[in-house]
């Protein structure tokens, strides 16, 4: 099979890939992520990047201008190497962020709810076990002897357990004088005893993994098993947004391109394993010391991750492979964890409300509280769940990943140096901002999104169609390279010297992503025949940063038009669920109870979402009669 | 790693081994079985070879005349060749029975009680399911659909699944118009989908594997899951024989010589796939198409099989490492059947009544029946049980393998050519026998060496301690080369031209075994305090052939004195209960409840039992009141 070969700079990498493959592909394999939000279809133009020797053969683009194309810029998902070709990828085309996550401080109500589910159940656990040594009198086998006290003593039901543990058992309890300590992980309805040794005779710690696989980002934290808190937190993008930004491209991609499917699972795996990597490396801890694995992400993400089809989730009727996969053998995936340890997906609800969202519930104890509730994740999908002890109602609506940063030109996570909370000063356009970390700034996340929607609205730069207004007088607004666009930061403040702009397709970006959720809301509020004002408490969680501004987010007409203090921030659920289920066989039930009881609405049935979301096209809607403290004052 | 290389004669079959083999591991690896008794250790002279040329360093034995040493015959047990040697291997010395067990003809006991269990629900079969497809209004995720109908409608507990059998679900279940059907296995209180194909696409039938591991021979049934027919039925000597006779001397291997307990778990495996390599193939099979495997043995069968270490079965207080095994993956024991298939092992009660006994108490309903009832299983140990519903006592003796013919100059098992009832006839020495299929006789079987021992005594031969008379004027008594013996059937009459002999040593084994079997029943009685006469039905199981003569066998006081009509012979109940559990989970659960239920009667424990076995070193026994009905005439 001929090959192709590819150096990219600067990072001076070669690599060698097959006759066909884009330099895209040949990015990747050099362990080089870039951004492409639309799947490889050369219509997004982010995946630019500069051929400076050698042919190539490049599929034409309106993305790049002929002057462009004179310098050697191609779409290195649209162009294909022949021989031997030298590549530039500018910082620009490349999803770069690999910054651990700070520890995020959770809003009280998740503390409380940990608290009730403390007790320490772990799904990979050690039990020390001090059995009697048979006699003439009591002579159980050595095997009977270890279940029945399992069984008989600490609650453990249905047991299986591999030859290789079994093979030596009879020694290795004797040289224990009786005293042992068995490796137990829970699967699916039963028990796997996974190792038996002799008693403190000084074995690490078992550690677990908690991954939240997001469309956008993926966030994992290592834990101890033996005392549940928390050893580290790592997060970055996902490799997969090479292959598209949002569920749908990803789905695409899988289901029509030759070995997508794989690929992309490939992606998401080397994802978790370059986290789980950095963060087992500072704890000076080796890939064995990972005994279970539980993963909470949206439905699509979860297929990717173990390899199933997709296809359905997105054809009529919706229907996913599977809402509660079984529990996986790492080493099956390709996990570098101990390669026996189970992987468990939290179990979601439908194609479009997975376990992220089951988790959040459980995480907030929704489901086990009196008061209505409203619970919301905005991450590249939006989706809500309404609904208390009684009964509960979701439905999900594509946002899109603009609140992740994704999407936006200079968006970003929040993570430090992202513009969280912003202000323009009245009697002129002069702007405020604080950053994550106080950091020079070097883009805006998802809660400076809302602050910037708000403030450019209020202070008159943009109408209430989100269109900028042409003519201000200021500097700051400007045609750029797209278009008109407002300088939120000037270079010489900024952490990589380059201003940070919102540009009028970032702006139209963020009004689809408040009206699809505004719009997903009344829609799930009609499903059940109740009044905005019925909601007691929302729950919002997301990757928006700390500090969401509640007010602001009424005020461009993404969220209802409640009390502030019904509001609370939650932080990613998604990874505190998967962790809480990772900590507790009972939550781990609870959180499968919960996916049974959660009654699914389906947006695309009738014209009621479409309806809804055309009129939240405006700021903050074209009914001012729902927004009545807007009304009132400023 | 020096090696050596030893050729085969009449074989012509070369292999190398490395510095430091025996011979007898060298013709293992040549797939030559070898005679061995002692389990390598040079006593008892089976495994004799003659080296043609090239240099050896042989141990020394007692059992090789200074002339035969001369001549190169050395014992390949002992013998360690150095570079390459030519070794020439007598059929004495071989273990080369191939032949396939006849079908047996079962006493009627078994028919009612398969007739009872016949409801078919094997450990594997095969669910055709009709879904419903999804709708909007109905749409349930395509594995809950699929485990939903398994669950609800076809009483299927605890399901998991490997990511394998659900990659593609999705559009397996669409292009099967949503007629599937469902590959199952039952593993420990769990099933696992093992596959989902579409309906009526001619799938072969399914078909299981019950394993009769004996500690001399191994018998194994194929048979139709689909419709609980038995296929074909095979048994060969246990190819483990070459390590040592009796389950004590495997363990003594398999613990005391290095990669002992390995070695002897591939020549079971070999074994067992030798046998259904023929039958698969008399059936134009495939190893493919065996999904589920139960084997039934004595405890230190089923460790060796397993690759459990068996030591502490032999050491006091004799506990087993497990005396119920969790099942295993074929792949994982290297049985050449579907890799993925789960092997059941049928529960054992303690270290000297296994699964194999728990298997003939099920088939033969002792559990279930009011009489009181005695179980009696002659392999090579003798194992028997007494009870009914309300109560089950179990004990061992170590009775040797001479009723399965070895040990025993001319003895063979129970297949054609085998002499299985034996007169001499009054007023001289003449002696008319039966042979199983009328072949020419070969060598005598169990039932034939009771006839014979009986025999002996009633003509005057032997004396009541079972000692040649001396002086008997018949051609047919004579010195032989290890003594005195008696000719059962002459050269010219046999199939192999050689005189078919009794020796000393052969008498002396038989009776030492009877001894043991008398001494065990009446050990175990003692221990509930009972009469004989309160026995109301004998079961016996085990290798005889299919015509114990029971008058026979309590001439020579092996049996109790009770009337003929209570006793019952079952053939193999070992292996018929291993089909049974392979083909009813609700039996497999039953035998379970059965070994839970029996009490174990340690015989090693006080002095009853040796001195029942002194007293029962004659014929019939010391003791001619236990033995009324021979008192009253012939």
């Amino acid at each position: 099979m001929p090959e192709n070969a590819v150096f990219f700079l600067p990072d001076e990498i070669e690599v060698t890939i097959p006759a066909g493959q884009t330099l895209l592909q040949a990015a990747l394999k050099a362990g080089i992520t870039l951004r492409g939000a639309c799947g490889g279809k050369g219509v997004c133009g982010r995946c630019r990047v500069q051929v400076q020797s050698g042919a190539v053969t490049p599929a034409g683009t309106g993305k790049i201008t002929p002057e462009e194309v004179a310098a050697g810029w191609v779409l290195a998902c649209r162009t294909v190497p022949e021989g031997r070709v030298t590549v530039y990828i500018p910082e620009a085309s490349r999803l770069t962020e690999h910054r651990v996550l700070l520890e995020e401080r959770e809003a009280g109500v998740l503390a409380a709810v940990e608290g009730e589910a403390a007790e320490l159940d772990p799904l990979f656990r050690r039990e020390v076990l001090e059995l009697s040594a048979p006699t003439l009198e009591d002579n159980t086998d050595d095997y009977g002897r270890l279940t029945w006290s399992l069984q008989h003593g600490r609650g453990v039901g249905s047991i299986w357990t591999g030859c290789r543990v079994l093979r030596d058992l009879a020694r290795l309890l004797r040289e224990a004088d009786w005293r042992v300590a068995v490796d137990l992980a829970a699967v699916d309805g039963w028990t796997e005893i996974q190792g038996v040794k002799p008693a403190g005779r000084g074995d690490g710690a078992a550690y677990g993994l908690a991954v939240d696989i997001g469309t956008t980002t993926v966030a994992v934290e290592l834990v101890n098993l033996e005392n549940g808190t928390v050893s580290g937190r790592a997060g970055t993008y996902n490799r997969q947004a090479a292959f598209g930004d949002d569920v749908i491209s990803r789905i695409v991609y899988a289901t029509e391109v030759p070995g997508g499917r794989a690929e992309l699972q490939q992606a998401v795996i080397e994802t978790i394993n370059g986290l789980a990597g950095e963060l087992l490396q500072m704890k000076d801890l080796t890939p064995h010391d990972v005994r279970a694995v539980v993963c909470a992400g949206n439905t699509t993400m979860i297929h990717l991750f173990l390899g199933l089809d997709p296809a359905y989730i997105r054809l009529e009727p919706y229907v996913p492979l599977a809402n509660v996969p079984p529990a996986v053998r790492a080493g099956e995936l390709g996990l570098a964890v101990y390669p026996e340890a189970w992987v468990h997906c939290l179990p979601g609800v439908a194609s479009y409300v997975g376990g992220d969202i089951t988790a959040g519930i459980k995480v907030t104890g929704v489901a086990e509280a009196d008061p209505l509730t409203l619970f919301l994740d905005i991450g590249t999908n939006g989706e809500m769940v309404l609904g208390n002890r009684e009964w509960l109602v979701a439905c999900a609506c594509s946002a899109g990943p603009a609140f992740e940063g994704s999407g936006i030109a200079c968006g970003m996570r929040a993570v430090a140096g992202a513009i969280e909370a912003v202000r323009i000063l009245p009697g002129g356009f002069e702007v405020v901002y604080r950053t994550v970390e106080d950091a020079k700034p070097l883009g805006i996340c998802g809660s400076g999104l809302i602050d910037a929607l708000s403030s450019l609205y209020q202070a008159g730069v943009i109408d209430r169609g989100g269109r900028f207004v042409r003519g201000l007088d200021t500097p700051r607004f400007r045609e750029g390279a797209e278009g008109p666009e407002f300088v939120v930061a000037w270079g010489n403040e900024t952490g990589h010297g380059e201003d940070i702009v919102l540009t009028q397709a970032d702006l139209q970006n963020l009004m689809r992503a408040k009206a699809a959720i505004f719009a997903g809301f009344r829609t799930l509020l009609a499903a059940v025949a109740l009044e905005v004002e019925m909601v007691e408490r929302v729950f919002i969680a997301g990757g928006f940063g700390r500090f969401i501004n509640v007010r602001d987010a009424v005020a461009i007409g993404m969220l209802p038009d409640l009390p502030v203090e019904r509001y609370t921030y939650v932080g990613n659920s998604s990874l505190t669920g998967a962790r809480m289920a990772l900590l507790s066989r009972k939550v781990w039930e609870e959180t499968k109870e919960i996916a049974r009881r959660v009654t699914y609405v389906e947006l695309s049935v009738g014209n009621r979402f479409m309806e809804e979301f055309v009129s939240a096209l405006f700021l903050p809607h074209t009914d001012m009669s729902l927004f009545p403290s807007l009304q009132k004052g400023t």
